[in-house]
């Protein structure tokens, strides 16, 4: 079993990171996740860094990005990150239908995928160019 | 290579079908995937009445969709179907910026999902209740 | 490019391989997969007495073993994989209908997959006692 | 966790598709992945339809359907489906031989794809015209 | 559930493998995976005459290859492969930091894997010749 | 297709990122990975980052990982990724063999994982307190 870092025994290093995340999220504990990583602190920071970049309010809002980040740890099967990440989309005001949808979308894209893979469908000439 | 069934050599069954998809779609030509799911009449129908109900407007909208389905296509490696899903998702209106992002966010939930699985994370108690 | 060992270059270890799965196979070629693997001739001769065992008939038949591999080489999408399995099917008697099938119950088992991930679906009390 | 919806709190549209289930199936119970996908009636019915139509006997047979099925869900790591069609399998006579046999060829081309993909053996011209 | 065979139950065929584990690996206990392949004594006895060939010492040596093991197993998302070559890899002796290093570098591959694909980027001219 | 951005349309955000490609690498030309990402310089400059820090010599030498980073890369099958990683690590040294030894470690790794998760095989006690 990975050691979680607690508050109480980490470095400061790791303590500046728990703390942003924090004020970033708005929050006052700091899930698993983040205490796994905290056994390598260069690590930790480099993916909080890159989390709070990448999942912050951009051209996409920060609720689409969390169904974009739940379809794909549905599609890798990763438990922890789907159970993380609904709780972040719900805390972002996705709704029980939002889910369903969320789920049956990526359900059908894994079986289109396979349909397409299976019959080396050739790309048509239209898509070549709308890059 | 599989057989592009074209609507000249279509069988009637085949044909309401890429009708229905025109007519949806708003379009007058059929993608390559709708020809290759022709050579079995059954599929090419059940595969389009479930991206139809599946990939319609409902709590999310179409364009949210798209940017799931090519999240899941990217992370499965389908060549044919980003290349797609792509072309819909410009069709309707995302910009050069939102698909950047929604690169981002598939590559890094690809790295993240790693490092939870690696590290082996147990599920924080307080995700346990939110379903 | 990966160098194929043509039979007119090949070191006796390899010959002896070649000659083998013409024999088995009753054919008078050898494809691609083994010329790229005779770059090292232990992994050459190691996966051809694994794949001649495994795919040899038994409680399963032959195109029974060939359906499971051309199911596995789609979802991960393997497309030397899938062009050489299928060939291999169609000699062992796979007519059009049952690769569509193959097809069909790969593509939806991929999606069920998902689904059962995504709602993280508890396994029934009565399926642990069947193994 | 996911809310299991059973019999007793299903909305009319729900039962039916139990009913049809176990109408279908000739069994008295039906499993959780159903219960899990009943919170969202569409999504349970669309499923319902798929799979009673797709893994029917047709060209295949159910049991090679059940085989093909399982060799999918090992590759993609789902254990809830593993255990549900493991014991589907089993209802249709797979033996222990059998599930042997299946687990043998799947873990095979799960390494043989890699192999051919870690080479990037070029597609043999015989297997291009044989489709 | 899987039975796993004990020594106290097994035949001469699996025993002579259990021994083969132990005597190659300096250990006086065999891990439940050989346990439950043994239910297929022709399984049993492939596998571990391929793990005992490609695990030696090579041109690689073994914990380099323990290293390997783990990034593919954290890739397929295998708990098990995760948890016992993790402890192979300890025993071989891996650090601390160097079980961070691999994590980094795996979690970090797969995000990359998924920008190239996603990007679609073109294969450079200079890398096509060094094969 | 993606554009790649040259050199001569680059902005100055992107040649800088360019000029550290070229300089921590020592080589006079960058490939076509980061010209895709060039498309969003602030993706552009996350993801050279990260590998250059990920992938400087650590715990573990440049080369151990470049080895680690193609084993993921034929996982998941990245053509691109293959390509790029395996001409890295030739040009740090890696010999035909050691590649070899490589490919059929990460076939093999691909195999037992799929026999441990089919198999369900419960993690050894000894395993759970190794961490």
């Amino acid at each position: 079993m990975v050691t979680l870092i607690e508050e109480s025994e980490a470095i400061p290093e790791v303590l500046a990171v728990y703390a942003d995340i924090n004020a970033t999220r708005k929050t006052d504990w700091v899930n698993n996740f983040w205490k796994a990583l905290a056994n390598h602190p260069a690590t930790l920071k480099r993916m909080w860094d890159n989390i709070k970049q990448v999942m912050a309010a951009g051209a996409l809002d920060p609720l689409t990005k969390e169904l974009i980040y739940i379809a794909v740890s549905i599609t890798n099967n990763c438990t922890y990150c789907i159970a993380s990440h609904t709780a972040s989309a719900r805390a972002k005001g996705m709704t029980d239908e939002q889910l369903a949808e969320l789920l049956a979308v990526t359900g059908l894209a894994n079986e289109a995928n396979r349909l397409a893979i299976g019959y080396n469908v050739p790309v048509d000439e239209r898509f070549l160019s709308t890059g």
